[in-house]
């Protein structure tokens, strides 16, 4: 709420503007605290009492623990640049390939921890719609370009597919299933975008 | 583990049979608890006392708090027979809004339960990976008709389809979106099955 009406050193007053160095001190704080003891470890607390920071700060800047995990998560993210070969199924194949890596090597557990806490917590699941909502925009990129160079129907729908795609690799993250090999991973990006028709 | 060698009193002594009354006792107390308090309240402790039933007969029978919840799960399942109009994309759509109808009377918070305790709990997780391994052969069955009746290609897969789809469907509980209409899981469902290449 961005209310003209009320008077600059009011708005500094509650916060608005973040301190890099303990936006950041807070941010380590609560990757170290995830990576030591999970999700059960974590907590608002927790991370004020390691960074050295009140409590009403952290709630200030992240008005719940789901949007500070996202900011972790995203700090964690490689800068994973949309994949782009000139071919559909290649372009989700290295997606998915990437994807899995990246999750592999830890901030996969971060983005459990999301899933988990908004499984009860409404605030939580609303904060992870509207990321997933962006994500699939910037994803359905690559179904776009595909459109434009006559690879894909014009009538096929980016947004649909890159939702799928997504579904698709949460549910092997959330089950556990990373191992997937290449080979898996063409198969079930061939029959997607190929379809099953007869 | 099943070893011969275990004299059969031993066996009886763990209890490996279980007291169909006691047994549904303690998954009455869990529905309930659930209910009432969702995951947070949800512990063995809390439902062996609200079941007047011994914490040491639960996990005898339930080895985790995972296994209960899945069971919890089924029992709550309606009978969602597979759907079999004679044409795939109607098949798939019927499942989907059968799904969507389920998990929104109630169901759907149960199943969020057990995915948010898969997340930090690696007995959790396998159990969770065996019942989705299961359904998947289960729905698959809608695909392999379609190939038998020559409306799908020979060399498509079914398992892969049954996996995007619940892919999808969980993505859309998991994240809170079960208010989709029929026309939303139509288009989905007829690029999943219908492809997109030009």
């Amino acid at each position: 709420m961005d209310h003209k009406s009320i008077a600059p050193e009011k708005r500094a007053s509650i916060g608005a503007r973040r301190n890099p160095a303990t936006e950041e001190a807070i941010l380590e704080a609560a990757e170290a605290l995830l990576r030591e003891s999970g999700l059960a470890g974590f907590s608002i607390e927790a991370v004020a009492r390691r960074a050295r920071a009140g409590k009403p700060t952290i709630y200030r800047w992240w008005p719940n623990k789901t949007k500070l995990l996202l900011d972790v998560y995203q700090r964690l993210k490689l800068k994973m640049e949309a994949v782009d070969t000139g071919a559909i199924e290649e372009d989700c194949v290295q997606f998915l390939l990437g994807l899995f890596a990246y999750w592999s090597a830890g901030p996969g557990q971060v983005f459990r921890s999301i899933f988990a806490e908004a499984q009860s917590d409404e605030a939580s699941a609303a904060a992870l719609r509207d990321y997933a909502a962006n994500r699939r925009q910037h994803s359905a990129k690559m179904f776009e370009r595909a459109i434009a160079r006559g690879e894909l129907r014009a009538d096929s729908s980016p947004v649909i597919a890159a939702e799928v795609i997504a579904a698709f690799a949460w549910s092997r993250l959330l089950t556990g299933r990373l191992d997937a090999d290449e080979a898996d991973l063409r198969a079930v990006v061939r029959q997607m975008v190929g379809g099953m028709r007869a």
